[in-house]
């Protein structure tokens, strides 16, 4: 690492600890779904915090983004750093929250080191970036990124709740019938970065603290129905049966030894999500759905997984009498990260391993967004155990002080290079 | 059939679609769970319709069980016949509810015909025959007979709505603290009979209207617990995944082929409850549980389906690295109905075939907890398509309504028989 100046690792940890108080549950996991009084205490927190350590002021967009910005030296657009702040269900205290609060560090180390740079330094944190009951995701820098619309976002609401979306993140301090506002052209930001737990095992098996990421996954998501029939349990015989628990157990099967039988660290198949009507001890399941989620930045592997569903969907709905629907809820491509950024990150991490340098990220992040709109790039922090999504996770202190200064370190090259 | 008086089939068929009125849903379900609104509202009206029809008065027992008796020529215990209103989710309008009604037409047949009998009748509705939220099933003839105390009522409190059962059964007019007060002691009543549409389709097959049940099915429920580990669907690879749904579905598979196994109407096993958590389309399942159900009147084929499910849960759980936890719910033994009122009851039923006469009841019934006090018998009726606890559970008003005339039938000629 060259002489740069070192952001203050105490306080970095400190702010990430306090921030993890709002929704830790007493299982120590973290329930800050997006809109939930977790959320909204979390940001209200953020807020003060960036501001008392920057003496700048915070911006709510339409979205409810949480941003912030310094002055630059000379007419450029801003270098981006950030990430996320909430959570899944019973998720973990690293995950989004750390890059956010290693952008904070970031901002605050220039400021109190007078540093001038060429370029603004901006720092966000997104809104709802995980999975949520508004069955939407990364919402922050699809809306910035103009992935989600105005349009898209009034008809969502709370699964569970009811509540419309539009008032969720008026609640948030947003006001989603502005969304456009929230929009960013290409040109707006000169680059962005994003530093976030790898919630995989790939650094962690190779005793890595950091990886630079330089493809994120794509992603194809689908809803499986089942329509048998429900009937008793006791009076229906075994072989007039149509059940929907038991095909969709089937199917369960099938997707997952689909994407085993590849055997390779980027390609995954996973049924998450599960229902079955009535969902009684003593009823057979009339109807059942599931969601797949497969994930490779290649497309023949997509394509191969879903041949070996469709021939497995055929063959259960043939063999029990059971209708099986297939829906479409998502198909997003593998996205390339930027080359400069991606080599800049590398080449702040010192004696970095070749197949660390462009790593493939097999979780969806808002980098992927923001790189439909400028340059971006991320850097992994080591998940011990490569537990992700889970109250486990667990990245260890000094590899996450070191990130912020490989962070700091590549947000001042670029500044540098960058026109 | 001898020479008796008939029921009027006319008003049966009325009473029962009359009663199907309360908690019938937009799709023809039936939605009359115990406690229910609809529970509520059926309730009323059995009682009104009831008291006009015979000008006697009903009587609310302490678990909220309804009852009607009229007198004896002589100093004898009653003969009873009844059933249960209330339904599964979404339910039929046969279940239960038929032989309500044709208790009650038996009655004021008896009645408006001056028909002197040595033995009071008495008539009765159960309540919560069905599973409920409430975790406990044939609520009201278990209170009867001594299978559910005070202790365990108190305890019971609706799982969707917290509402504590004690609350529940007071709303319906009963007092579960005088729970004692409904029992029924050997001795107490004659003799009690049930009819109820087959639910099962053996008699559908072999195209015959009525069937009388020898014995009633065992029924043994187990909860099946996997602890995987909740991991990020993307990042985890396949290979170190301890996916809790797919050891479920594992498991759903291995129950339905060890009953399968034995292609006989009399053995069944189901799985219809299943859970996963946090059951998220990106989040691989950590938590999975799910919900046996096994019937055979025979415990060797109880023991080799639970070995045949032991062996699986070992296979699964070593192979996957997942903890699986097996818990019994329900162990309850088959159990045989009174030969005297068994034959009365195929007796009255012209040319009954030989395999209709002591039918194997695959459903749990009232009449089960009935026989643990008194001479129980059941008379089955065809159920077209051999469907039940749904909305399409059909039964033919002409079966109905010679049922109601089998009953009534069976119901003289033990009054003239017993003691």
């Amino acid at each position: 690492m060259e002489n740069f100046v070192r952001i203050n690792g105490g306080r970095l940890i400190r702010n990430l600890n306090e921030l993890a108080q709002f929704g830790q549950n007493e299982d120590g996991g973290i329930d800050r779904v997006v809109a939930s009084e977790a959320d909204a205490e979390a940001r209200k927190w953020i807020i003060k915090t960036w501001q008392d350590a920057t003496g700048l002021t915070a911006r709510i967009d339409p979205i409810a983004n949480i941003w912030m910005e310094s002055a630059g030296t000379e007419d450029l657009s801003p270098i981006v750093i950030g990430s996320h702040h909430d959570a899944v269900p019973d998720g973990g205290k690293y995950d989004g929250a750390m890059g956010v609060m290693i952008a904070g560090e970031i901002m605050q180390t220039v400021i109190e080191n007078g540093i001038r740079t060429r370029h603004p330094i901006g720092i966000v944190s997104f809104t709802g970036e995980e999975p949520n009951p508004f069955r939407l995701s990364t919402i922050g820098s699809k809306v910035v990124s103009g992935r989600l619309r105005y349009e898209d976002l009034k008809k969502a609401a709370n699964r569970e709740t009811g509540e419309s979306l539009e008032n969720a993140i008026a609640r948030l301090g947003g006001d989603i019938s502005r969304a456009e506002d929230a929009r960013i052209y290409p040109g707006q930001v000169a680059a962005f970065l994003e530093a976030h737990n790898e919630l995989g095992r790939q650094l962690d098996a190779a005793d890595e603290a950091l990886g630079s990421v330089g493809i994120i996954t794509g992603i194809y998501r689908e809803e499986i129905s089942f329509h048998g029939e429900a009937n008793h349990a006791g009076t229906t015989q075994m072989c007039d049966r149509h059940d929907a628990a038991a095909a969709m157990s089937e199917m369960i099967l099938a997707v997952e030894r689909a994407a085993a039988e590849f055997s390779r660290p980027d390609v995954t198949a996973t049924v998450g999500y599960v229902k079955i009507m009535p969902n009684e001890a003593n009823i057979i399941a009339g109807e059942a759905k599931l969601m797949v989620d497969i994930r490779t930045s290649e497309d023949s592997a997509l394509s191969a997984i879903l041949q070996k569903i469709a021939e497995a969907a055929r063959k259960t709905a043939e063999s029990r009498g059971i209708g099986i629907e297939r829906t479409v809820l998502l198909h997003q491509e593998a996205k390339r990260l930027d080359d400069t950024v991606v080599n800049v990150i590398e080449g702040s991490v010192p004696d970095m391993k070749p197949q660390f340098r462009h790593m493939v990220s097999m979780a969806g992040h808002d980098a992927e967004n923001m790189s439909l709109l400028t340059r971006a790039g991320m850097l992994f922090v080591r998940s011990i155990g490569g537990k992700g999504h889970c109250r486990q996770e667990y990245s260890r202190e000094e590899d996450i002080i070191k990130a912020a200064d490989v962070m700091l370190e590549a947000v001042l090259k670029l500044d540098k290079e960058l026109g």
